[in-house]
């Protein structure tokens, strides 16, 4: 009984991995998602995974004490429900408990980003901090809070929305509905935006250029961080302005939250001090000195498996603390 | 050992007031401060009401389990230190040491604010509520948050500082450094403040009348609440323009913290629905609706006695709770 399993089951891709009791990732598996197919399908899959996956590690099941998942979206890690995942396209789906029927095993499921930011709190950049914020820059801006080493989840399990901060700066609609919201352009896919309306608008950039005949809506992210490098005015300005945007937004969060340490990551966090130098000035600028001054910011270091052990490691936890006996018995 | 002393060591007034195991408060006595005598002082003062209130309360002390103290300014619960309270004029005071070594009983110290919202959490306002978002509008803008009936308290117990979050609308020079400090303007002083500076521009108002001859500086929040019901429109904009800025940062503290209820108390919250009528409506539009759907607002129910009988109550947990042994043993 020294292993546990995390798994990280995203819109393209599902991953399991084998977790010693150190959160040390032994073996891990991925395969593509494809919840086109419905959540009977992706949990079927799961279940052959997870054999493939004891398999190739050597270990019989036996010595495997619990599964945890990290899915994205809205989640009840008490009754094992996933609420709604958009790029899943899950509705109410009894997550924990279709896992624990295929494979015999307790589960517990978790939103990804929280057990992102717990799998690099125990293991990763935060390593040895009491309070840490953990922020994921992707497709949208998310983040989760680790108090006294606990997860804060908040009313509904809906703490951390820093991504839907409002900020006078932006104009944009976001999907939640509301107008300006810090995510529409502190993210991979607001960076890109942010870009392409200006030159949409006649700005010019080297990365005209690069689209040889592409439409403005291939641009990306990556190719802004890269206009960036090659001296290009609108991307220095473009990831100038979301880096301020971010410090403005952080500002907030460290005042409310007091962490000793903030851990960035997701695919975001590639911009590194591109996004990072302008982040840092303007939080300096906008926090209490006291904050600032106990406050360290570190990009995360585990990159993609900081979920799978977070996962892991917080269902290991969940099985062995008698205050959230939570686990789904087959 | 059915009861509990709490203590409100104010920058005016002493209170100290007899608990009992519901929360109840029997009896209490009320001294001016006299800070400017120096702490021992204080603590000598504090040594007798105690004794007073054990004779008026006909209660033995051996009937007394612990004396909980709240103070204001920055507090290491844990060590019993008040660090710096600027009212009181204290720098690293010993102050749970101090008064456990006159009462020979053990003492807990917390931040008179987050003792506050205890008391409403346990006894008032949010009695039954988990996720509970306090606030005091009073000479500042303080909050505290209790998650799962634990308080919060973040990295040096520094968490919650609401009144120190920017807004761009704000160009007040706050006492801690920054520019544009919510409690710039959301509290009784900035209030007053932004009536009083509209008028030396020369904007006309009942205010002016009500001065008979003292200088602007005498105005208070009182007044422009008064003048608000007098159909004043310069008092109008004021705490329409105060609730709004209130409205976007409760925003904040809402999509971070995500409680169940919110708690408004302190001096401020006697402007009551002049302030809050505004900060509703500014906050519905400026939190994903999800949030806001869950909800409830209410004004402090217990006043003055809040912060006793929290701080009676904390003591009285803190106490049975192993997990944090931290009184102070005369």
């Amino acid at each position: 009984m020294n292993y546990s399993i995390g798994m990280d089951i995203g819109g393209t891709n599902v991953v399991c991995g084998l977790v010693n009791a150190d959160g040390k990732l032994l073996h891990k598996i991925k395969q593509p998602t494809e919840s086109s197919k419905g959540s009977s399908y992706v949990f079927d899959k799961i279940g052959r995974m997870i054999e493939e996956l004891l398999v190739k590690s050597g270990i019989e099941k036996s010595q495997v004490s619990v599964i945890g998942a990290g899915t994205p979206g809205f989640i009840d890690p008490i009754k094992g429900i996933t609420l709604f995942a958009g790029n899943l396209r899950w509705t109410q789906v009894h997550t924990a408990e279709e896992i624990s029927r295929r494979t015999g095993l307790p589960v517990y499921i978790d939103n990804d980003v929280r057990m992102y930011v717990y799998g690099e709190a125990l293991c990763g950049a935060a390593r040895g901090y009491e309070h840490v914020l953990g922020i994921t820059i992707g497709t949208g801006l998310a983040a989760s809070m680790i108090n006294n080493g606990q997860l804060y989840y908040g009313s509904g399990y809906m703490a951390g929305e820093l991504g839907h901060i409002l900020m006078p700066e932006i104009t944009y609609r976001c999907g939640c509905g509301m107008t300006g919201c810090l995510e529409t352009a502190v993210s991979g896919t607001g960076i890109a935006r942010q870009a392409r309306e200006q030159m949409e608008n006649g700005r010019a950039s080297i990365m005209h250029d690069w689209l040889n005949g592409r439409s403005l809506e291939a641009l990306t992210a990556a190719d802004v961080s890269k206009a960036f490098d090659a001296g290009d005015p609108l991307a220095v300005e473009v990831l100038n302005h979301t880096g301020m945007l971010l410090g403005k937004g952080l500002a907030s969060a460290v005042t409310l939250y007091s962490p000793d340490i903030i851990v960035i990551g997701g695919g975001g966090a590639l911009a590194g001090e591109r996004l990072l130098a302008p982040m840092r000035e303007q939080l300096k600028q906008s926090v209490y000195s006291g904050y600032w001054d106990r406050l360290t910011i570190r990009t995360a270091e585990m990159l993609d498996d900081a979920g799978i052990v977070g996962s892991a490691m917080a269902a290991g936890e969940r099985l062995s603390s008698t205050g959230t006996q939570i686990h789904q018995q087959p």
